[in-house]
C-alpha cells in the first residue's frame, strides 16, 4: 500500500524484528513499531495495534519466527509451545491467527534437534505465509476488478483494506485494482460505527492512493442507493460459513438488504482463510458483544444519554442469498458454492 | 414532559418573552434560554436549541410574535414582513415552521392599523397555534398506542419526542401512552448519526418517564431485524407528500426498507401540520445537506481521516409503499389517503 508515497505492508521482518504499522493511531500519526520477542507482539494483538483477519495472521506468524530466533537453546521446544499458545490466544476469534502460528509452528518442530536450522526456517515460514497471504489478497483485487464497470460508484462497509491484511485488502484490493486499470470509480465509505473503521482507516487508505470518496454515515447509504448513485456493494468478511452465509462487521446485513432491494449487486471480498469448514450456517457463529462505552463515549465526549443503555453487537450475519458473490483468489463463485470452490 | 419529576413544554410564551429547553445541552444540563427578539429565534432554530419540525413550528409562531410585540410603530408591517421571512428560511425543509409563522402573520395583519391590537393578537395567535400543536400531539398518542401490542419490541429513529414537539411527542407520544396503559413495552432507539439525537435526547425522553430501552448504532436495527426482535418501528416526519411520500431524518428510508423486508409495520407519527399539500412526491422535497464536520469531528475528536471529504444529507424520503400507516390526530390512514383525511 501506499503510504506518503512510499509502499509499506502493515506488518513485516526486517533485521530479527517485526515491524507493525501501528493502526491505533491512523490517519492521525504513522508509526512503525518494533518487536524484538513474541510477549510485545501477544500485546500487539491485544490492544489492535495490528487489527484484521490476515494481518493477525501474519503478525502470529512473525510472533512466533521472534519466538524460536530467541528461544533459549536448552529449552527449544517448551518456549516454542508456550508462545504458540499465548499467541493464538490473544484473539480467541480470529481464525487467520491460529492457522499462520501454527504453520510456523509445525515448520519449525521438523527441523529440531538442529536448532540453528530451526531458528532459520521459522522466519523462512513466516515470511511464506506473509507472501502468501500478500499474494492472495492481489490476485483477489485482479479477479474482482473484472466485476466493477468503468464509472462504478461503490460502497464499501469497516476496512477489508491493506491495513487489515498484510497487503493490498480484500474488498479495498479489488477497488485498488479497478482505481489502477483507470476505471474512474467512486467510492462511498460507511464511517462504520461504533469504532469508525470506514471514516479512520479505509478512507486514509484510498486518499493515500488517490481514489476519489466521501466518508457517509452508516444509514446515509439508502439515500444514495435511492438515487441510483451506488452501483456495487463490496465488503470483506471475518467468517464464511459451509452454506454462503457470512459473518462481518455490525452493519453489513443491512448493506447486503438495501442492496438487494434496489437490485444492486453485493459482493463478499475474502481469502481462502476466512472460510470456515467447521460451520455449516450463520445461525452457528457466535456475536461478540462488545461494551456499551464503544457507542456512548467518544474521545472525552458523551453521545448518549449516560445512565441509558446501550446494546453493541459487533457482527451481524448476512444470508447467503443477499450474496451475489464471494470474490476468492480462486476466482468469483456463487456463496453457496464458494466454500467447496475454494478448497479445490 | 417529565423532567426530573416536573412538567415542561419544550418552547413557551411568559412575561413577554419566549422559553426553549436548549436541546443541544440534553440530556447534561438542563437549560431554559429566553428569547426577547426575533432575531434571536432565528439564531436559536439555526443552531439547533429548538429541533423538531413541530417544536420550530411553536417556536416560529412565538418568534413572529415576538417580532409584532416589539416591531416599531412606524414601520410595524414591513418589520412583520422580514421577520416571517427570516424565521421561515431559517430551516428549509420543516414545513411546520412557515405553517406556524404564517398562521400568526396572517392574524396579527388583520387587526392593522389598530397596532396595540395587532400586537396582542400575535402573541394569543401564536399561544393557540402551540396549544393546538399540543392537544395534536397528545391525541396522536391516545390512537397510535392502539397499533401497540402489549409486550411489543418498538424501533424508533432520531427524536420524535416532546422535546421536538411543544409537548408529548409523535412517535414518542405514541410509546409514552401506550407504556401509561401499562403494556410493558421496550424501545430500541438508533443513536442517529451524525447528530445522536436517538442517543441523546429519545434516550433521554425514555429515561425520564421511566420506559425500558436501548440505545443502538443505526445499522446494528438490522441485527435485532433479523432475530426477529423488533415488532413495530414508529418514527416522525419532517413533511409528508399528496402522494403519502415523507421526509424524516436521514436513516428513516433504511428502517422502512429493513422493516419492508421483515414484514415489520412501519408507522409515520404527525400532525396535520406536517403534511405539505404543496408538495405531490417525496422527489419535490428539498434535501438540506449540512456541513462535513458533524460527521467528522465529535467534541473535539476527529473521528475519520481529516482530509477526506464526507457527505452529509440530513434526510431522505422514504416512499408511501413502505408506510403501513400515517398515525395523525384524526385517526390512523393510508399514506395514500392521509393528505386528503386530515384535511375534512
Amino acid at each position: 500500500m501506499q503510504i506518503n508515497g512510499q509502499n509499506y505492508r502493515s506488518v513485516w521482518f526486517e533485521d530479527g524484528r517485526l515491524k507493525i504499522i501501528d493502526q491505533n493511531k491512523i490517519p492521525f500519526e504513522f508509526e512503525i513499531r518494533e518487536y524484538g520477542n513474541y510477549m510485545e507482539v501477544v500485546q500487539a494483538i491485544k490492544d489492535m495495534t495490528v487489527r484484521g483477519a490476515p494481518a493477525i495472521g501474519a503478525a502470529g506468524a512473525f510472533g512466533l519466527a521472534l519466538a524460536a530466533l530467541y528461544a533459549p537453546e536448552e529449552k527449544f521446544r517448551s518456549y516454542l509451545r508456550s508462545a504458540r499458545d499465548e499467541l493464538i490466544l490473544s484473539r480467541p476469534t480470529a481464525v487467520d491467527l491460529s492457522i499462520g502460528v501454527n504453520y510456523v509452528y509445525e515448520s519449525t518442530l521438523k527441523f529440531i534437534p538442529d536448532i540453528e536450522h530451526a531458528r532459520q526456517v521459522a522466519v523462512l515460514a513466516a515470511n511464506e505465509f506473509a507472501n502468501k497471504s500478500e499474494a492472495d489478497c492481489l490476485q483477489i483485487g485482479n479477479i474482482g476488478a473484472e466485476l466493477i464497470e468503468p464509472g462504478s460508484r461503490i460502497l464499501t462497509h469497516c476496512n477489508a483494506g491493506a491495513l487489515a491484511t498484510v497487503d493490498h485488502g480484500t474488498a479495498l484490493s479489488v477497488i485498488r485494482q479497478a482505481h489502477k486499470q483507470g476505471k474512474n470509480i467512486f467510492v462511498y465509505v460507511d464511517e462504520t460505527r461504533p469504532r469508525f473503521q470506514g471514516a479512520l482507516l479505509t478512507a486514509f487508505e484510498l486518499e493515500q492512493e488517490g481514489i476519489p470518496h466521501a466518508i457517509i454515515t452508516d444509514s446515509a447509504a439508502g439515500f444514495y442507493f435511492q438515487k441510483k448513485e451506488i452501483d456495487i456493494v463490496i465488503t470483506g468478511a471475518d467468517r464464511i460459513c459451509l452454506n454462503g452465509d457470512i459473518a462481518n462487521k455490525i452493519g453489513t446485513y443491512e448493506k447486503a438488504v438495501m442492496a438487494w432491494v434496489h437490485k444492486v449487486p453485493f459482493y463478499i471480498a475474502a481469502p481462502r482463510s476466512t472460510f470456515d469448514f467447521s460451520c455449516a450456517k450463520g445461525e452457528d457463529i457466535p456475536i461478540e458483544v462488545r461494551s456499551e462505552d464503544e457507542i456512548k463515549i467518544i474521545g472525552d465526549t458523551y453521545v448518549a444519554n449516560p445512565s441509558s443503555t446501550a446494546l453493541n453487537p459487533a457482527f451481524d450475519i448476512t444470508p447467503a442469498h443477499y450474496i451475489s458473490g464471494i470474490i476468492t483468489p480462486k476466482g468469483v463463485f456463487t456463496a453457496s458454492e464458494a466454500a467447496l470452490k475454494v478448497q479445490l
